[in-house]
């Protein structure tokens, strides 16, 4: 069949490796796919995907301007424009090598009057990606409904104030698990954007929490009757477009999920420019569900430090990317996860070609972060670290602590008389310098 | 006793109601301790408490300046300062008619050389202590331990990576439940200011959480093995001094206790200030408490929207007493918990009448939003607000949804064929307008 | 020409002062516009505006979602919209009693092919509001271009990086001084929007400044050249919608207009929520400006301090709305400057009334803000606070340092051999008591 | 008389360059004193200076805690003290290599009772390190007075509300131009920790101001009656201690110096952490006071992103480091000025060798940014890159933008039937791209 694609980067070849060293700018210089780090090809560990929303629909719009982006699929409209954007994604996901994309339901097709004509519009729109599929070696990642742009979802959508919106939530979100099935989604991600309150002041939250714990409930039990088996996710951000949202961050969303009974079905979808937003760093996020055993996956971007919004940006900050993946390392990998760009160009970044220059981008730091991650890994760099700062919990009295042995009173009478307590220095600055040793090599990796 | 007490404060006479119009800097416009507010005296109502590290023990300095504050008892040092605090304390909090205060072991006592020498100082004061409370109305709201001050803690205390400072740590806090026992406290809180971690790069999280869950099951032990039952509380804090801490706010620590099986020991003392700094609002975090039925107490204070670490001022925004006041009495109140003037005065503040005039301003601030979310109450204001606005869950599907015995195909059916949906305007502008009005109402209650 | 007039608030009577214990909703409660405060009708105090753009032309969109608003003119589109607009405008702010208005030329007309054409458009509306205006008693504020909603601003108009761009833009402020002088605007202003940079990386910021200076000198010029005298008003804002803008704030602006001889043209148009997202508050702008003898005019609204964006809301902080009138007091009024409502319905406020509700919600919240501050300053409350407060400069070495005829070796000699200083507090909790005393006797004064 | 001097740091070597694979913790790994770098070597390009009070005098401590640090020097005390810190600072000085140190009066000598007690302390200090450098290559970048720690500066020093303070302000720096003279310092320094308000409610502002320029004259005029020339420089921070400070920023700083007449006297000491606390990068701020030509010098550090205060971490971000290195490089250098560490070691890094750790990593990022920046200025990236973006302003209608000769009915006449207007992307991610591909080669360098 794809002989007969319209193409849409014609004047754009297909991205490959070719070095640190390389100038092309539509070569990748770190990511080298079939390259084996850590006992995996470099496809395996980073699992990378494309976003549809930023790469196909977004225009580079803000609050304050209208949109920017150029792009070859412009003068199409309705279910043309949908299909026309399959053609184009497929070209792009294959050109830039990505092995997977996510999408929300809305991205692929237009909305009808009715959620019926919503559904058919989509159902033609799956069965052509369906197709493609079949010739493609992209897979889909995750798919998501958008409960959140319709003016509907003014109020949010599982925690909305009208229970009419709360079933029509519902009703989309059991279409986008048979679409997931439909594709085979290796998971389905829930981002509650709306799921929250603007004010306290006219705000039922009790209800508003126990309506939503019964929406995931419901979603759980409708995916069993289906017989799909997608790792559920919930990708946590503080606020944004709504002041407060429910899924402030993964320890919060954590509370909830203990709290309704829930935490055996989830895991986490992790963003980096959400974890800024609820001022932690990337890593803490990632950090804080793999000790908890739900760090499922990411949402690769990073964000401005100075400015209070999203700006999803592609992530390029090495630092980043060698932490992230040092904790992905950690976990034994993302399982059925995936590194999913949500990310955007700059409004200022408007041409087809930075689709291609800013995931080059991504993909490169990531890979860079990889291998540098894999280095420090292999030496044990923080692994020696960590245990020499704990090492007074190997024996002795710090033994019983660890195994959980020991009380108050013996406590007491071990430290009653204690004099000086000898400390070792942590040696951050130390550290700090060797990481940038260890990134500063990587060409030689 | 009393006639032979040194007097630190003999130029202040007993603070008492005068009423809104008094101009007298050392009189309370608004709380009227006797007046009955709902059902309760207003003192029944607010239990306000001391806090005794900010009344009698800080001086006042800064990260960039020596203490400013002209205390009348600076010229005494070691032992002789601490019962001198005692004198003075009681002498305050009498003329101030609060009910409470609390303290930290260091605020009372001098540390000595060894645990041991500290203790038996401990012993001096509290003995002392106890002497006063005989004669005295006061009562203790609530004790701790001090375990962020000393340099041993430097990496924390129950979350330290020396296990020598964590059986220091749980060494104090056996002494706390002793003294709580002694003296009659209604509650025992934990702050856990370096409980957290500077940097991830030198951290293993994992190990210190595990170690935190089980010095409070320590606690709660030792706690009934001596037939002491306060309520435990968390204060939970995002950061500062620490960079992150692991009580970063209510819905982290909820987190933490069910995955530790601690969720039934604990409720939260709340701060406002750090609320803010956690990116929410005073009364957000009190409402995620109460709905999770974990309010316990509150550090009154505020904070400075435009800084970025915690001021810790006199609390006298109304607006934020108001919505407190009204998530309080929607709690029926805090019941063994309190009010706590968890707040200092400013660098600029340094007299010692400006520790009366600046409780004298928190005092009248919640006494106004005692009675202004009182009357709101009685009236239904927000109540109305929120029934109309999720009227629609009353009955038919909406029923259901909140009865939670509906699915999603039920749910589809309903909304499949769905037009328009008609929404409630949320009015806030409104509603905004509407508090202001009760507000400037309040001298006509 | 009313009788003929199409009425889209037909429902909605004219808003008239009822009190403070008025239960209309559509009533001003404390706004009674004749009413004299310090020696003026608080109509000609208050000179409120307002915004065109807020109230007429935006949807409630943001950027994760479509808009919600729901308004009566919403089945015109093009030209039709345009002048239902200016019905409908008219309608409103003779209802709600505000003596300005202000616009944007894209939000009266919509843009052409060309911008002959928009200026075709423009000149349509014009016609059609000055023609109304005689029969109307709303004056025009001020009006300016909109140099930041079309891709072809994306890098800014005084600061494009696209001479063209910056040609386009010069002729847009050209027709829009002609625009002003045609409807007697009292002032017109800058808001340089994507004035600024997203990142310096690309940027040349020397190159970008020079040709912004030119820019303002070359609208001084053609002003005069037409005979037209407005005061210039520049409105800083730190940032979005680009990253970093130039007129960051008060003194920044400032800086740039000393070192381009421009500091005798212009004095600012200070908004509140700008002014938090600077990292001060409204009164440090406004003090900031009036000192400089630069304090020219205010948008009306407030920011929500725990989001990093402009939220644009409609002002009830009564201790904001006391603290600006403050200085507006001081500084004689705003002279041909005016307090315009730039600020909008929350998403969640789509209706049409709720245009009235936060228009009556800030007018009200700027009256009261008028009777306390004009009630203080009656008082002398702040005066003698800062008075007694820097008595030390009234005689003596102080009375040298303030008149600037002393020396560091007089001041040397002085100091020398002094011992201890000593100081008077600050009393700040006090003061704040002392404003909320005066806040809640409102309803007395 | 180096030959009878006391060490403190006998078991540290002296810190030479090994090159990029050394694991020597004592050794530089790119800072290469004596290698070329754009035609001059590395210690004339980077200028580094230790600043005496975080290395000599700090102690680690917090607001919430007690010092950490242990320090060989911790067992003396007064003018002991204060020799022993002079030994130790030369020779650490001379250790790590350091051509220049910087220092507040009291970080050398102890205060007295009066002033004149103080500056006797002082002249025995600056009289034993005049002789130290009689026989070292260490020489002063800058010294300044300490206006903010002691308590008599609650309300300022040349900003005090009280003259006395004034006036003993004036005379410490009077006393402080004459220890700059007797040294041969390069700069002076004027840090306004507490130059600001706390609360706009008891400030007189303009006075305030009035009086710091005033202050500032003096200065400049007792410099020149004692004929020392050094370059003055205002360092910028915008908050902490004080919640408002006047120095906000460069462009705030500069709006001051130009309204009072002082532009021509001063430059900026430009501090990392400042900037990003005043919602600037770092590269912002080096570039505003470049293009005004009022870069000075630079206080070399970096800030948490997450954290609202001054965490003055040793700088190891090599992105930061780059592009102030361009700035730099574009500056031609920082004449007089250097690269101050004001950063101190962690409070966890509290042994004596993390002092040299945190300096090694410090000393080697910036090398690295030395040496990435002047490889980009060889090869023209950034130049490269602006010039195309600004290229239209090089003929025709930009030509004459650019050079101000044209006028706003020119340009109308020019974009009035203008359609389509093609702009050039700015291609940010694949800038950025390029520069993670300049910083991973530097070991190629």
């Amino acid at each position: 069949m794809a002989e007969t694609r319209t193409t849409y980067f014609s004047n754009i070849p297909e991205i490959a490796y070719e070095g640190p060293q390389s100038a092309n700018p539509y070569a990748f210089k770190y990511y080298n796919p079939q390259e084996k780090v850590g006992g995996k090809t470099m496809e395996e560990q980073l699992r990378f995907s494309v976003a549809y929303w930023h790469t196909l629909t977004q225009d580079a719009s803000d609050p304050f301007g209208a949109g920017t982006a150029q792009r070859p699929w412009d003068h199409y409209s309705g279910m043309d424009l949908a299909k026309a954007r399959v053609e184009a994604a497929f070209e792009f996901i294959e050109k830039i090598k990505a092995p997977f994309f996510c999408f929300h339901d809305i991205d692929i097709a237009p909305e009808g009057d009715t959620l019926r004509e919503t559904n058919q519009n989509l159902d033609t729109i799956v069965a052509m990606i369906k197709e493609y599929m079949k010739t493609s070696e992209t897979k889909l990642l995750w798919n998501t409904a958008n409960m959140f742009t319709h003016p509907r979802f003014v109020s949010g959508a599982g925690t909305s104030s009208n229970a009419d919106v709360y079933a029509h939530a519902a009703a989309k979100v059991k279409k986008g698990l048979e679409t997931g099935k439909e594709l085979g989604a290796e998971n389905y991600v829930f981002w509650g954007g709306r799921e929250g309150y603007e004010s306290l002041l006219n705000t039922d939250m009790k209800l508003e929490l126990d309506n939503l714990a019964s929406f995931y409930h419901m979603a759980i039990d409708y995916a069993k009757e289906i017989g799909f088996d997608p790792q559920f996710l919930i990708e946590p951000k503080p606020k944004e477009p709504t002041t407060h949202q429910y899924d402030f961050d993964v320890a919060t969303a954590t509370s909830f999920l203990y709290q309704y009974g829930l935490q055996d079905h989830f895991k986490f979808n992790i963003e980096a420019n959400h974890a800024t937003l609820a001022g932690h760093t990337f890593e803490h996020e990632l950090r804080t569900a793999r000790i908890s055993g739900m760090l499922g996956s990411v949402d690769a971007n990073q964000g401005d430090p100075l400015l209070g919004w999203d700006t999803d940006e592609f992530p390029t900050d090495l630092y980043s990317a060698v932490l992230a993946m040092y904790e992905i390392l950690k976990n034994d990998g993302l399982g059925r996860g995936g590194l999913n760009f949500d990310a955007k160009i700059r409004r200022g970044s408007f041409k087809p070609e930075d689709l291609f220059y800013s995931h080059i981008a991504g993909m490169d730091s990531f890979a860079v972060g990889l291998k540098v991650a894999q280095k420090m890994i292999d030496d044990r760099f923080f692994e020696s670290i960590v245990e020499k700062r704990y090492e007074t919990f190997n024996d002795g009295i710090g033994k019983k602590i660890r195994e959980g042995t020991t009380s108050f009173a013996e406590l007491e009478a071990y430290a009653l008389d204690q004099k000086q307590i000898d400390h070792a220095s942590g040696h951050l600055e130390r550290i700090k310098a060797g990481i940038n040793q260890y990134i500063l090599s990587v060409n030689s990796l």
